[in-house]
């Protein structure tokens, strides 16, 4: 069993980025610079833009982070979107989610402009994705495939079994995956609440990305020997063993499935560390005008 | 083994739309509008072409047939295209595909305006129907899921293998089936040129969707008893045994599958005459206004 290092994977890719950016600079090119919108002051968000402005400090980006209270009104949102839309400074940027509930978080992503969209939310950008045209790629199933690519792991006409079919992971990674392209190929098999014969897909498959959002679901009597396994999940859970008082958990119950994986990605320390160099990476796609 | 009858459903639908358009006209309503544009005089779109036009008439749509010779330029299609765009008259249009080499496909498909895009075809109406917004669902996938819904086949839970990742068929079709939904919630897995498993996974298979394009694919040895099967193929195959010398030849190898399976669709008469209801059908929804 080999563990999926994403930690050391995403400081690899940081590395590459800030060394591309220096060569920009360096050639007197525009230093790509990327913008966040953060409405009010939900821990995680917090935390998630916190590291994202860190990041674009390490790498040589410039960053903003534009600030809302609670109660700001969706005009107003709209109208710094516009702005941003408009402003040549600005490679691109994202709003965090989620937002209040009186915004209508389909409004907000649908105005931005999509070739600034580096989250890869807007409709335009999935739907490129989905056909196979260049888009900005949301960060989680850009960072499952940089692992997978990373480590050699072939995928091509190998069974793929994805769990979950939400919008921001188990769907684009599942269209993804059986696309054809150089990360691609795969045979995808999209499971989720209501498949009937869970355990028994599982048990067929040669990869599986277990994105249900449900702690230790994946167990090991559910998986063939020699799977490499992708853990998406990241519930909290309460802890009395760390500081915080919480404990991330992942969907896969680690210590049945891992010896029977031949690759498998830990929680925390794989895919979370990959999404926030997706990020980067789509910034300075973005930057250097390569997707449209 | 029952027989499911494209013919009739469609035929059913159609009076359902010309009911409604009546409706619409007798409450003093604007009358539905579609607009194709044809470039050129393959044998296929022309067929196609009058078909639309004819059923156009059938169901009280007006429609107007936007002619070219195949050596328009692709600013002439790109001018008539934003003139349709702004033409209050004209609830939706289509390009036929496919166009002369010259012309870039996907840069007309995107000069289409999304509310107007009754084909489906544009990345913003693909990227909505991926995340489950209300979209311009294509003609295809919109039959399958029709023939599938009257024939009270219930797909929830259930497994469907989908034989081919077009971007017209396989892709959107497995993204439907999956979707949470009335027609949907069933575990769809995607097989194509690649899978190394494909018979083990049909033998499986509660439902069957062949898309492939290859006549005679799915043999009686590739479905389980019960199976439902759908038949997407339609190739051209020459034939001294019709007046034209070309007959049409589905996926399946209908009489080993056919004794198989609980629900079949032949080819012709199955999925085929499904799609010009579909879009009438989005023509009407776009005349009303219930997508945009």
């Amino acid at each position: 069993m080999e563990l999926i290092d994403g930690k050391k994977i995403s400081a690899e890719i940081k590395e590459e980025i800030a060394l591309e950016v220096k060569k920009i600079k360096q050639a007197g090119g525009k230093t790509p610079h990327l913008a966040a919108i953060l409405v009010g002051h939900d821990g995680g968000s917090e935390t998630y833009v916190a590291h994202k402005v860190k990041a674009c400090e390490f790498v040589g980006f410039e960053s903003s982070l534009i600030r809302y209270e609670d109660d700001v009104i969706e005009a107003e949102l709209l109208a710094k979107i516009d702005e941003l839309n408009n402003d040549v400074q600005i490679d691109g940027f994202i709003v965090q989610l989620p937002l209040p509930k009186h915004i209508s978080e389909e409004k907000i992503i649908e105005a931005i402009n999509p070739d600034k969209d580096v989250d890869g939310f807007h409709p335009v950008n999935v739907g490129r994705m989905s056909i196979g045209l260049p888009s900005f790629v949301s960060a989680t199933p850009a960072g499952i495939l940089q692992l997978l690519k990373r480590y050699n792991i072939d995928i091509s006409g190998k069974h793929c079994v994805v769990l979950g079919r939400s919008n921001i992971v188990g769907r684009p990674v599942s269209i993804l995956l059986s696309q054809k392209a150089d990360v691609g190929n795969a045979t995808v098999t999209v499971c989720h609440s209501r498949t009937a014969n869970l355990k028994e897909l599982c048990l067929q498959a040669d990869i599986i990305i277990a994105a249900l959002g449900v702690p230790e679901f994946l167990t090991g009597d559910m998986v063939k020997e020699g799977t490499v396994v992708i853990d998406v999940g990241t519930t909290r859970v309460k802890s009395d063993k760390t500081k915080s008082g919480w404990k991330l958990k992942g969907d896969v119950k680690f210590d049945e499935v891992a010896e029977k994986c031949s690759y498998i990605t830990p929680v925390p320390g794989g895919v979370g560390p990959m999404t926030i160099v997706s990020l980067l990476k789509n910034t300075l796609l973005a930057a250097k005008g390569e997707i449209y």
